[in-house]
């Protein structure tokens, strides 16, 4: 699959658009470098939801720990592992695949890894990122009365939730 | 929450581009009408979905009935329940919300509404999509082995599966 032709219409620092022509006509695709996201579940079964500011929504709101792939060479799951300590200040352990999703293939590329792994409190976290550590079900119950909406943490937390049992 | 400055960077016929600018820097924000989309359960304890070609990935995958709300003045569940008599020939019935989603925060404000109800087959369905009728868990498997990545997929079904009990 590729299209008959393609032009760079916006180059930024994160994102890249590109205008292409396909059978089915002129699509707008937002090229992204990925990203990567941890549930991290301490010893008492919490998980680790950090409170994002999100300039695109024009809202703060809880997600689990995540980055953009913006190491090169760095493996999804060393990402997802620096990421967590990063901002958190848990150190995980046992880190396992859990899903790759895409965001939005309707018009764009970025694909997330999702991972798994145990935390412990460890070291000093970024400045100005609030930690909010809640029972696994508790955060279950955050995204069906709607307090949880960031995609690839709803994913996540339900995939992680599936495992482990209701 | 609003930017100091804010400049449009690109303007397509989807979406829009715009660089901002706010305290922790400048934000490349991807502006787009939103989406709907819906788990249509058959009698059977069916699923309906639809396999959709995402050229931005440059894959065909599969995907929960779902469309870009595009049609002035109609509300997400009505524009859910067509697209599903759209793309699949199926009409909803007891149509209820199931969560409100964005997609990706970080770069986008892209904002999907979830919905389930019910689906009886009735009329003539959209050339060229391929329906796909799955046993609820066995979707639910297909998340779990990789084979559904679409992240509006993952976690509407996921959010049902809840619902109705594993």
């Amino acid at each position: 699959m590729e299209p008959s032709s393609s032009r760079e219409a916006f180059h930024g620092h994160l994102i890249r658009v590109e205008v292409e022509a396909w059978p089915a006509g002129e699509r707008e695709i937002v090229r992204h470098p990925g990203a990567c996201g941890i549930v991290a579940l301490t010893s008492d079964g919490d998980v680790l939801l950090v409170r994002q500011t999100r300039e695109a929504i024009r809202a703060s709101i809880l997600e689990i720990p995540a980055g953009i792939l913006d190491v090169p060479g760095e493996p999804p799951a060393a990402c997802a592992a620096r990421e967590l300590e990063e901002e958190t200040g848990y150190v995980a352990s046992d880190v396992q695949p859990l899903a790759v999703i895409h965001t939005s293939p309707g018009f764009t590329d970025e694909t997330i890894w999702l991972f798994t792994g145990s935390a412990e409190p460890a070291g000093d976290k970024e400045h100005g990122i609030e930690v909010v550590r809640l029972p696994l079900a508790e955060a279950i119950t955050a995204i069906q009365d709607g307090r949880i909406t960031d995609a690839k943490t709803v994913a996540a937390l339900l995939l992680v939730e599936g495992r482990h049992g209701r």
